[in-house]
């Protein structure tokens, strides 16, 4: 799987880098994800030297560090991917977990749109590598600037207001889980659940909620430059700069994920996205599963984001005095294997097991060992067996398991006439299941047969050719 | 290089499974590695229920945890291995890390010699599959018991002389450094290194001394079986069952080793050996390089060990009633690979960059994506020039730092005509080589030419195969 993603960021021209999964916390401190719960989520201890050190909570913000660190000497704009556990300080439950693997790619030192419409489409490329067909999955785009434009719309722009814009954005995120009726509660009063417990809202007025509600509904005709033209039209209208700013990035992503093909429902524009962590800047996105799939109980289970990022200009810029724009994107890749498993699109066909050698006589072990290693030297995957050699039945039920080809067998007496037996499990195994309708075929193409101990490596790749025994 | 030992590993039979990097300290905490610094070097902090996670310190114990868990669902002997990174909470160092990567394979429930033998055997193959010639490198044997045998030879068994036998095992094993005189200095009375400090010895005899010689000295002529009858002579004279025992499994290692061909210098019997970890009970393995290299200053380095294991039967079963033998063998692959930079045997070629597609007309940044999108649809790696587009001097350096292959570049004239320039950055630094001796050549094959826009793809294959690109 981790292949498969690699190959295509390596195709979009993004080259390898590795960062370290622990840093000193004054480096990674200043990262924090969420700036409403600073610290919180990250896993945390001194070191001998009562030095705070951090578990990395995400890779983007080590990468930060590491290109701040090493400007100079890298290419400008600089794209890199890299994949590695993050570790989380939460509660583990259902596709929650402590440490889990992500792979992410950035451009660092392109504050173009093209970047991140580039992202978006690697992101569809990647989703199609890993088996997921089109359709099944969609890249949804927003820009954090059209947010702020809404807000600043709505009259909770500036500094004082950041509080109840979090409430908004809330509200908002829950679209999906709530549907309308509930996001409105939030957005006004407030909104009581099912069991009772009440949640305060966000208070603005039924017209504000309105407003809000233009962008929300925008998601799915979205790929209408209408759409464009009628949100410049409220943003206008209230005056707010940073909202047009957006949508004209917005826009500039559209015509050129049209242009190269991904306007046909992989890449979407979609201003109700909202992405929690807070050091977005611009243009934010989102890959999501469409599939209803089952769970082993037989519950419907809506997988939902698998990954997302977006464009965080002022994280490489904490480090040094200049701007550096940069933008990047994240598979959660232990989620998606998840998705995967259950869509039934992760390879999890049994592999062929190693030829397994026997023991018939303890004294001989060095003799067994030797045809162990000559098979390996001719690269075929080989094993002596290891346990208990008193019982022939347990090795062969031991082959059984690994799922071996076949096995070698040399008791004393095929030891005097320099033979060996070779156990053609797979065969074997055909062979029982049709016994009764076709003894016939069974004695021709026998699953047991003698030859000459130095013909091992010839007549063992004959087994495997015979069955089509690939490994690797 | 992962990629690599992999390959030797499932050769052997043996399969992937992967274990966290963090367990609840109360789980990895009964292996704790170094039993005379319990705790030391682990790396430890509470969650948000104040329950203690750790690090782990190796993948062994974290191995002999899942096994014990999953003990019944698992195939008897089970095969296993992984890669990771391992945290040590040490001051870093030269070639010591806090954070650095382990390969490790494992065998667990099979008590057979065998299986140790295997590991050596593997560990050769594993230096050899990463390009370490024959001769250059060493898997050294040895076994715990024999080290027993010795102790209890010289009047150092039992529990309460555990501290003693420690400083005799640490003298040995300065062998390489401090030479005989200073290990001889070490088992007597103690030893002044050259800065004054004293440090205080194992106060054992001359005579006892002698017979903790009589092993160390064995190392180079071991593949000689008269050696192993000597030094039984000696366990029988002091009546040591464990050295006879632990010798006895040593001969039957070699036994298996010469008989598979790796006798030839590949696998050697040295009773010299000592691995630090304290869970080892059998046979322990050391694989050293025996290059003498030169680091950036010219200055010698011995690289010595990169890699060790050895027989572990108590681990598993500390988490279950029965016994479960087993043996493992890791490989330092941090360590290995500045070894193997350093001799130059790590494929350091720069790969080719992506096809960079420049922005000439930068309205146009759309047409200039889809020519991108097109050349990855043919998998070609390709990508948009996402800098400032303003000069195109600036856009080429960018190519030649990233070391494409060839640039797309289309002005409004081409645009007009429908054309693109393609230009051969390879053979343009070919030509710029020869340019004074042979202007002719450079005519003949041209760095730059133009084409139809529809046959981009075609064209920059073209160029690929001319210069044998390859990419993955």
């Amino acid at each position: 799987m981790v292949e498969k993603i690699r190959e295509v960021y390596e195709r979009y021209g993004f080259e390898p880098v590795e960062t370290p999964a622990m840093e000193f916390t004054d480096a990674l401190g200043k990262f924090l994800p969420d700036q409403d719960r600073p610290n919180e989520g990250v896993f945390s201890f001194q070191d001998d030297d009562e030095q705070w050190i951090s578990l990395r909570y995400d890779l983007t913000a080590p990468l930060a560090r590491y290109v701040a660190e090493n400007f100079e000497a890298l290419p400008k704009p600089y794209r890199s991917y890299r994949f590695g556990y993050v570790f989380r300080n939460e509660k583990p439950g259902p596709g929650r977990f402590r440490q889990f693997m992500q792979f992410d790619a950035d451009t660092v030192g392109s504050a173009s749109p093209a970047a991140d419409a580039e992202m978006c489409m690697m992101a569809a490329d990647t989703m199609e590598a890993l088996g997921i067909p089109r359709g099944s999955y969609v890249v949804k785009v927003n820009n954090r600037k059209v947010l702020d434009g809404v807000m600043e719309s709505i009259g909770l722009g500036g500094e004082e207001n950041a509080g109840r814009r979090l409430t908004v954005l809330r509200a908002i995120d829950k679209l999906d889980r709530l549907g309308e009726q509930g996001v409105r509660e939030l957005l006004g009063e407030g909104r009581k659940d099912e069991s009772g417990d009440f949640t305060k809202g966000a208070g603005i007025s039924a017209s504000d909620a309105e407003t809000v509600f233009a962008f929300m509904h925008g998601g799915a005709d979205a790929n209408d430059k209408s759409f464009f033209q009628r949100l410049e039209n409220v943003f206008n209208e209230k005056g707010s700069t940073s909202g047009s700013e957006g949508l004209k990035e917005l826009s500039q992503i559209f015509d050129i994920t049209m242009a190269s093909g991904y306007g046909d429902g992989r890449v979407l524009i979609d201003t109700s996205v909202v992405r929690g962590l807070e050091y977005y800047t611009g243009p934010v996105y989102e890959v999501e599963l469409l599939l209803d799939t089952k769970d082993e109980k037989g519950r419907p289970v809506r997988f939902g984001s698998v990954g997302g990022g977006g464009r965080y200009d002022g994280l490489v810029s904490r480090f040094r005095g200049e701007p550096v724009p940069a933008t990047g994107f994240s598979i959660g890749v232990s989620r998606l294997q998840a998705a995967l498993t259950m869509l039934g699109k992760l390879d999890t066909r049994t592999d062929f097991g190693p030829v397994v050698v026997t023991v018939f006589d303890r004294d001989r072990v060095a003799d067994y060992q030797k045809m162990v290693a000559e098979l390996r030297n001719a690269n075929i995957r080989a094993e002596l067996y290891l346990g208990n050699p008193k019982n022939m039945g347990n090795q062969l039920k031991y082959a059984d398991r690994r799922n071996s080809p076949c096995v070698i067998i040399q008791g004393s007496d095929e030891k005097a006439r320099g033979e060996i037996q070779i156990k053609d499990l797979i065969e074997g195994a055909k062979a029982a299941a049709v016994i009764a309708s076709n003894q016939e075929w069974r004695e021709t193409r026998p699953a047991q047969f003698s030859c000459a101990e130095s013909e091992i490596v010839a007549r063992v790749r004959e087994v495997l050719a015979r069955h089509d025994v690939k490994w690797g």
